[in-house]
């Protein structure tokens, strides 16, 4: 190898930087005119309005510019919460925040708030850390005549620099001012950072004395590039449910629909979604086959939004579903499910669109559960690929690869074991994550 | 989208892959010239000849062509073995060939040899790939006056397809003729799939009454990409050393070494470690000091052809140690390394020379492993980049990016909890090594 002049080297890259920093490159958009992944719905959902639910977005400047990076969101007085966040030992401030405000028990009779920021994550970044959730969280508060304790936030952006709160603090007024119960597409919008589309789902179910609707948005496109590409989710309802109930149902529901999605295996730091009912629906408290149909329409309302997470997939140009089904037991269906959808050799024969059950031999191989190689059967769609121990005799080659051509995929894989099962979406692992990841700094 | 006109897709698709198995495309080398590893050493070294083995290879046309695919190896009477092997629960017919033999006591008078095939693995194949094992290795018993319970076999290449034991067969004769001490990097040669160079290393210690040497072989590339790139290593030495000794000394040393590399985090369904010890060096058996330099002589040498393997991973432009210290428990060390070292977000990040060190703390904190925000130093080698929960005020990223132009890289973290290590090494992972599995098929 010719030998490298550091200092050359080190001289050029600190004048890049000192230019970077002069033009305080804006992260989102970058230069490169990023275009909408091709696995986007046509366009953002019409969503209801949620009775006792209002927002507001603008700029605060945070690190962005040009564009509406703070959101803000009022809930009744009434509204039962409920949270499920990231699971990583370093997990951000206003994470430990919002854990902490849930696990108080709210009186009845007042309202919530959620205030979100895009561009700095306030990630490990210490002490000053914590002072600026409180900082942020208290300013709301007061502004809207809450106590601090229920107001929960969340920032998303990069790790490591300090949230300059201030910024934030500052457009409170002009956000509160605002408050629209029309607006929610602006606070999709807000929470964008390598996002190419913003995200929203709804449902309406017939309750006892009226419609109950539920209405989500959501940010996230790396699961989950860790400081850019966080995955925020906020769902909302009318219905009148308690926060035990509501905390359930969705504990119940996360791990079939966000915990088994999976972009690039990472984990985020920030990683949150909150769940408001306001109750404000006309309709009597849901039981019986109204709560059972709630409880489905939310299901499915989180599924999508999850499903819209993995259509962002950073440099994504195919939907995989890998769905599991004869496993042992459940834990070993989600083993399965989830090296499949995490191994880069199989995400990469997905991009290639190349039929390489080969390597979904070997991931099933490696992911520690119970597997009999005689037992399994690997379809992609309907086409049976392998079954007792080998290829099937009847599968050619031309029917995989033909297949593969199509931007929605199912990778079925039958342990032949036991009766559980499993279905994880990921999507294809691309040169053009490797750019995204690789040769755009934040 | 467009609509897709699939069958014309198909029929366009059929004719290529027509044209593709008419042509018998050549594996290795692909058309593309394949240009060797920036990170491979200069030149194949120099190994001493082990007294009691002897090489040879040949060209059987298993699925290459213009190439030698095939090699045997030839262990003189009395030399004991040891091996370790895939963990996959689809490990492959030899695999699973080789782990019966070994557990078998072998008489202490007569020899054993190994052939080896590349161009095809010969898993997942049935019933019809355990009798093509049989094959192979009565047949190479037969040729050398061996039982076939001495015969090792290791085959690398596509998954799925029959393996042709009668190319293989056809040449034994061929081969048993061409043995010699002296080709040892003819073996490494033949072995050979996706690597961009052979793979060797050595060490000789004096032991009483003469040398000890060790000397050994390996291929591997992704780790481990299952249909071209598994990881094979034949490791030979003329010490005086009983079987049970030496599989004691290769489980003890395997975690450090070949347990503690990764490419790509995935798995093979055929990775084989074999260790030989002929016995025919003049020197006693190694007891006392000279055990112990017999054993970090051997470590050296497997440490050795692992970073050999990083160093050829698929697309790799940059040599990683991730070295963990002060971790609370040895499990949580280990986890920690491979978090960092598995996480597509920072290998992106080191492709693209950029110390974003954010991405090391969420890797972290999604190991699984007990971590603690403030006990955290994190260093790009002697630079220390966070600690006590925040990045150091010392630190300049102008360092860190100078720091990241280079090569060979060390990532320093200290969970500052306990006195458990771990070093891991990896390399960046590359649009190149989406080109290689995505783009080109086996």
């Amino acid at each position: 190898m010719a030998k490298t002049d550091w200092k050359a080297e080190a001289k050029a890259m600190k004048k890049q930087l000192k230019l970077l920093r002069e033009a305080a490159i804006p992260a989102v958009p970058p230069k490169k005119a990023k275009p909408v992944s091709p696995l986007a719905p046509a366009t953002f959902p019409d969503l209801p309005r949620i009775a006792g639910v209002e927002f507001a977005a603008c700029e605060a400047g945070v690190r962005y510019k040009n564009r509406r990076d703070v959101m803000l969101i009022r809930l009744a007085p009434g509204t039962a919460m409920a949270g499920v966040f990231t699971r990583s030992t370093t997990r951000s401030a206003c994470v430990r925040d919002c854990q902490a405000k849930l696990a108080v028990k709210a009186p009845a009779d007042i309202g919530a708030a959620i205030i979100v920021n895009s561009g700095n994550s306030n990630a490990f970044t210490g002490q000053v850390g914590e002072e600026a959730v409180a900082a942020v969280t208290t300013a709301t508060a007061a502004a809207l005549g809450l106590p601090a304790t229920r107001v929960f936030s969340s920032s998303t952006g990069v790790i490591g620099e300090p949230l300059p709160h201030d910024r934030i603090t500052t457009v409170i007024p002009q956000l509160v001012a605002d408050l629209s119960d029309d607006a929610i597409d602006m606070a999709a919008q807000a929470m964008m950072t390598t996002d190419t589309f913003p995200k929203g789902a709804s449902a309406t179910i017939a309750g006892e004395g009226g419609p109950i609707h539920i209405a989500g948005i959501a940010k996230g496109s790396g699961m989950i590039a860790p400081d850019m590409a966080t995955m925020l989710v906020y769902i909302f309802t009318d219905a009148k449910i308690t926060a035990n109930a509501l905390q359930r149902l969705l504990s119940k529901h996360v791990d079939a629909t966000f915990n088994s999605i999976t972009v690039d295996s990472d984990t985020s730091t920030s990683d949150t979604l909150l769940l408001a009912a306001t109750g404000l629906s006309p309709a009597a408290p849901p039981k019986g086959p109204v709560l059972k149909a709630f409880e489905a329409a939310l299901h499915d309302v989180m599924r999508n939004l999850a499903h819209q997470v993995v259509r962002d997939g950073e440099g994504a140009t195919k939907f995989v579903e890998v769905r599991v089904t004869g496993a042992a037991t459940d834990d070993d269906a989600h083993k399965v499910a989830l090296a499949i959808a995490n191994s880069p050799l199989v995400k990469t024969a997905i991009a290639g669109q190349d039929p390489n059950w080969g390597r979904i031999v070997a991931a099933i191989g490696k992911s520690g559960a119970q597997a009999d190689r005689d037992s399994l059967t690997i379809r992609f769609g309907d086409i049976t690929v392998a079954k007792n121990g080998w290829r099937d005799p009847d599968y050619r080659e031309e029917d995989g690869a033909a297949y593969m051509l199509q931007p929605e995929l199912v990778i079925g894989v039958d342990m032949g074991l036991g009766k559980s099962n499993r279905s994880v979406w990921t999507c294809d692992l691309t040169a053009r994550y490797i750019e995204i990841n690789a040769d755009y700094r934040s």
